[in-house]
């Protein structure tokens, strides 16, 4: 599919116009007769098993303390991996924060420049959990096509230079496609839609001061919340003028883009990741790099020292110094590449309270150089995707470079591999054969007549022995 | 007093030194054991009776529909003027809502730039409602100082620039006020309120574009939410890094703010404004002046024109054109002239839905010049706070003129007035003389040993006859 631009003028619209574009193009997405492509089909069990394996945090579970105090467990949304139901907003609140808060769900990094998946999965299928009659999946890919549309050409509009600026996209665009997803699941009109994008604006927030802390998945928990209200309350008679959305002291003004052409981008886009690690996207592919080059190294040669290459934009996402928690580990280069080169693999267990602080992980900490490289091939966004790792050991140096981050459109992730990965998440909740089965259900899900019949069992697990992970909030 | 300046140095400071700053100049003042001034305890039962009387739009009974959904009648805090209950977070919603719908409760107009009581009042006395202990009049009041402090610092570190861009500073800056109130109730040490007013940098959001509809209110009901939720979660150990609140892409940073200096204001500041009128503040002298002008025009004698003086920064913040919505008539100068004028009063009975398209109005309207004048005197923000306005009738021209808002430091509400509007409020819920024992009782608020003792059997009262008002979302 070629992308289209829906707008080729560059003169001003009024709000009005710019809003109705958005509907229009959201819409047809929800109404197109076309299935959902594979990719976009392996977004849902891959962004649920994120979910569970972060509902086991302790963050998680205290807001999930908070969110369960009034509700009756029978009734509203289900809490994943609490075997327990909330009120709407706030099962779509705990299920945010659960789905973000390893760091391990979707990313998009060219025009979005979000995590796509974690508001719209989370509010559409919370949404979808307590609606009186069943969501089926042409229904709930139809919601969720919408909701992509909406971020993507928002995120066109308003990026780079929102998140450059230090906005967390994920967070402030996650409104708009909650709304827009719920909406779909709400069956609202183009002008009841275009009063909940109306309103996703006055709800739209989310800072990258956050990172690193709880309040990064806090704000993304709080965007599926918000979409799911914008969309209830336009459903109930709200009333929003489009200049909240559009117009100069609306969202697109105040992030300098009042009147943007905009694309209808393929679904997924070419900037969609499946994250491979659970860290910030920009560490993947040099962690990727590094654990070819490791893998050279024969066990039981110390490794001397480990250059890593990346885009200058990289390091200004990312944390330094020693991390004092999971959610700056993550965030955290050297910390990340000291890990993977002496476990050989990068997975949650790196990033367990207990993980950090392990003196030889620190000693090599030390010793790993990051260097800002003009010189790597830039995609599309012009930032380099790609990054270049060289690891000394044992008299050798050995260099590897990957142009493209595991689990991007550009190195995708084998069915094999997502399973892996499914099966790691749930692996504190059900034996590797009963997530195989879940995880071959949940791909035939644009098929079902109903999804939370088959999404339910899932969701409904609970770990299988006590105590929950011991990563506590610092 | 003397403004006293906490930091007189124009150094940068590192993020936790700002925050520390303003979490000690928080915690200073609720310890203060200073009584609050008069003025400042009359902001409860001026916010409390706006709030009751908003409860009955029609829009905040879609939302208590909502939040009510999964919530058990004798569980939670109560939604005000429902006589029920709901979770905590959405009866801060809710409440928030419903105080701020009809644009008449007070407001900050030199350094927070907003309402400041809605989101504080309703925040602090939503979760007093739901503590397992009474909370005392001096803690109610403690909490408040300590959110007034905040929202007053962050405001003068980030306005009028914030304002002027286009946020809504009632909504950015209201989760700070909210958290800070918050967390004085819960009792958080220094260390866990930075938490709280670092995670509510990650709720912080709203937008003027959003005037004119439901989701102006909206945004600061959702700002009262996110302050309560954020004190809660620092209480339960959530962990946020002061770059979220100070650093360069937190939110000091984002609104172009990032390490200046801040002034421990008096409560109440200055700015404050009680307001006499439902419509924006930015309204209020030109009304009061036209009200003085037209008291000289005898009945029956037709006015031909009316010309109004205002601040050219004012007409940037209203509405022009035929207002199609109680929303939208709040904001319109023109709209509330006429009104007024024909009137002779401008009570919320005019901005019903049946109020609005009045010929006789629409016709005086047109007669109705706005002009940007640059000789009224400025007030501290720049921004003159008067109006000048001249009326035309019976071959006459009255001018008069109004240096300050009615209700402004400067032009307080007599004891009277203020009574007067508190029963203009609850008139819907009881009779003048119950409302009277209710407002005498409030104003004993600061020795009450159990606020909620007192407050709620106010909060509690219902509608007197039914149907509610016909006031609809559109």
């Amino acid at each position: 599919m070629q992308h289209s631009t829906i707008s080729s003028d560059t003169a001003e619209l009024p709000p009005e116009a710019v809003l109705a574009r958005l509907v229009d193009a959201a819409m047809a997405r929800a109404a197109s007769t076309e299935g959902p492509s594979t990719a976009l089909v392996r977004v849902v069990p891959d962004l649920v098993a994120v979910g569970l394996a972060g509902s086991l945090t302790a963050s998680a579970g205290a807001l999930v303390a908070l969110a369960a105090d009034a509700a009756a467990p029978q009734r509203g949304a289900r809490l994943w991996g609490q075997g327990r139901r909330a009120a709407p907003r706030d099962a779509a609140l705990a299920n945010g924060f659960a789905a973000h808060v390893l760091d391990f769900d979707d990313d998009e990094t060219e025009l979005a420049m979000a995590h796509m998946s974690v508001t719209l999965v989370t509010a559409a299928l919370t949404l979808a959990d307590c609606l009186p009659v069943p969501v089926s999946g042409r229904q709930l890919f139809a919601a969720l096509s919408a909701g992509y549309t909406v971020a993507l050409a928002l995120g066109e509009m308003v990026n780079p230079a929102m998140y450059r600026a230090g906005w967390h996209a994920t967070a402030t665009l996650g409104p708009f496609a909650g709304a827009a997803a719920c909406g779909v699941l709400l069956g609202l009109d183009s002008g009841r839609m275009a009063t909940a994008l109306a309103l996703a604006a006055s709800l739209s927030g989310g800072v990258r001061g956050a990172f690193g802390g709880e309040g990064k998945p806090l704000q993304v928990g709080q965007a599926a919340a918000s979409g799911l209200l914008a969309a209830q309350l336009a459903q109930a008679g709200f009333a929003a003028p489009a200049a909240a959305l559009a117009g100069p002291r609306g969202f697109l003004g105040l992030h300098g883009a009042s009147a943007r052409a905009f694309s209808l981008t393929p679904l997924p886009p070419s900037g969609f990741v499946v994250k491979a690690f659970p860290t910030c996207t920009a560490i993947h592919a040099a962690a990727a790099a590094l654990l070819e080059a490791v893998a050279e190294v024969p066990a039981g040669i110390p490794i001397e020292r480990i250059d890593c290459s990346v885009d200058p934009f990289v390091p200004s996402i990312l944390l330094e110094g020693l991390p004092q928690s999971p959610d700056e580990a993550r965030f955290n280069l050297a910390y990340c590449l000291a890990r993977a080169a002496l476990d050989r693999r990068l997975g949650p267990d790196a990033f367990r309270a207990e993980a950090l602080g392990n003196a030889e992980v620190t000693a090599l900490m030390a010793r790993v150089h990051v260097h800002a490289a003009l010189d790597l091939p830039k995609g599309p966004s012009g930032v380099a995707t790609g990054a270049r790792v060289r690891v000394q050991a044992g008299g050798r140096d050995i260099t590897r470079s990957r142009e493209a981050a595991p689990g991007s459109a550009a190195a995708p992730l084998s069915d094999g591999q997502l399973l892996d990965k499914f099966a790691l998440c749930l692996e504190p909740f059900c034996a590797a054969d009963v997530a195989a089965k879940h995880f071959a259900a949940l791909l035939e899900l644009p098929a079902a007549s109903d999804v939370m019949a088959v999404l339910g069992p899932l969701l409904d697990l609970t770990p299988l022995s006590s105590p929950r992970h011991s990563e506590q909030p610092s």
